[in-house]
């Protein structure tokens, strides 16, 4: 069993690689680009670690991996453009460095080539592998669109974004594993619960990733914190707030939306606070954490052989702040 | 053998169910939308008429048909968004009529399900269908930039733009043949006859369409005549009056490039005819129409079985005007 610094510097060395023609290099210049502004390989190296839960890593969970990444990426390359994002990583995102049209089609020829990994897999599962795949993938895709509808919205109800967030960023993640565990040979018992494992997970990721963005160390986040505050994003915490926070906090909440004073997020952080927004959102994370927790301990394979995933799950979301 | 009208109808009734599921709808809708403006469904009507040439139409011809229309209508969705059109067969286009992000994302999730109907191919020859596919996929998104690429150059040799148009809409033409060729056994020389046969009747068929905008009927074309003139649009006829043109014509063609008299489309128009460019192109699409029904008679089956093709590229492409 390898853990998830050694399968994640495996497959860095594996991706890392030309996966486009050279020609013509208007086109798959900006697609390499984009790839090379790196990124931590979570997904990928989980099609791995499902993959070694159940068996040695096989040729073909290489293949799959890499299409889960290039997949990623694809999707990362239109949300930018969506999203009208400057910045990726800290450098300027494909749209901005290449415009939009091109952005779009380094995306689209990426997804394509994220098949053409998927169809160099010889394993006797390789139709339900693609099925879970495809299902992913538009599960990704209906995510996406719920985000932006729900910018439109003046009101969203915290199961409606915990749905969004789940199909936006908690199967991917959960289908990386099970990817990998369809693979391994794992039957459909284990096959739900390393599913339910990553789908946990993942929401309790993006409960700390809201938690953080206001209430986390700036050193340490690498992100401004108050960011969502500022751009009044429906998160977790707001979602929460808006249904709690009464009188005066509510009053003053409403009103900061409509507003952008020189301390906002001063302001909404002491009616988090107030409202115990804060407190509640780290025993969401716990809860969903402990929830994954509980489906890995379910998996039924020696303990021992867990104990990677378990500390990825404490890499991904820390128990404490 | 079937004709095409009749493989048409049929293809039209097969085609004609939802493709996506009902929720999301602000995601579903555009696409089924978009599928609903219609269009010949030529590319999936030639893979049954590629199948049917060598066999009897099977159950899969017919998934890798759907598979092909609807990434060729993914296709219309983002080159609409990229070339900013307003318009599809007089009605809006989807980034109108719902906002780009999800014209954007209804075209992905597209791409998607077109893989998900091929995934459920059983042919033995599923990954080799795949791997053209997607080779196919690549090609067009490449002639997609390269077009735009050449809308940004002064210059562009018939060399360039003849190998543009292959990739942007002959090579899928010649693929849809060619895949419903594989599925009906086909061995390697018919194989490589009928994706011939495909790729230069799409080359003529593209000639035909650049020079009906010039000298069709407009009761016939269905497009206003001269709208590439007026845009300034590289076409087979430009490139070549630019090419040839020589004396006043040259630099009066050089000066139209670089203005929009209400004369317009009549100048460019008296150019083309004293350079012979009308001329030169009619022989041009005769000597891909003449190469293209060549490679038909080189495939080894009865004439009989071919007569639908034969039909096909007729009916795609005149002889005379």
């Amino acid at each position: 069993m390898q853990s998830f610094e050694q399968l994640s510097s495996q497959f860095g060395s594996f991706f890392n690689q030309a996966h486009f023609p050279a020609q013509p290099e208007s086109l798959y210049r900006p697609a390499e680009y984009f790839l090379g502004l790196g990124g931590k390989r979570v997904r990928p190296v989980c099609c791995l670690m499902g993959n070694e839960l159940f068996d040695e890593i096989l040729p073909d969970t290489w293949q799959v991996a890499t299409a889960i990444e290039l997949f990623h990426n694809f999707t990362l390359i239109h949300d930018d453009i969506m999203d009208k994002a400057p910045l990726r990583r800290g450098l300027e995102t494909v749209h901005i460095k290449y415009g939009e049209p091109t952005a779009l089609l380094a995306g689209d020829v990426m997804l394509v080539v994220a098949y053409d990994y998927l169809n160099k897999v010889k394993s006797p599962h390789y139709h339900r592998l693609v099925s879970l795949f495809n299902t992913t993938a538009k599960e990704v895709c209906e995510g996406q669109q719920l985000d932006m509808d729900f910018e439109k919205q003046d009101t969203v109800s915290l199961d409606a974004y915990l749905h969004m967030i789940e199909l936006k960023t908690s199967v991917l993640l959960a289908a990386s594993l099970k990817l990998g565990a369809i693979l391994g040979g794992a039957g459909e018992g284990n096959l739900h619960h390393i599913y339910e494992f990553g789908k946990n997970l993942g929401i309790a990721f993006q409960v700390q990733d809201d938690y953080l963005d206001c209430f986390g160390d700036p050193s340490k986040f690498g992100k401004q914190v108050g960011g969502d505050i500022l751009s009044n994003k429906k998160t977790f915490l707001l979602i929460r707030a808006l249904e709690t926070a009464q009188g005066k906090d509510q009053q003053d909440l409403q009103a900061l939306l409509q507003s952008n004073p020189p301390d906002k997020v001063q302001q909404v952080l002491r009616i988090y606070k107030n409202t115990g927004v804060d407190q509640w959102a780290v025993q969401l994370k716990n809860q969903f954490m402990e929830k994954a927790l509980q489906h890995l301990d379910d998996i039924a394979v020696l303990s021992k052989r867990k104990e990677p995933l378990r500390q990825l799950a404490h890499f991904l979301v820390q128990r404490d702040y």
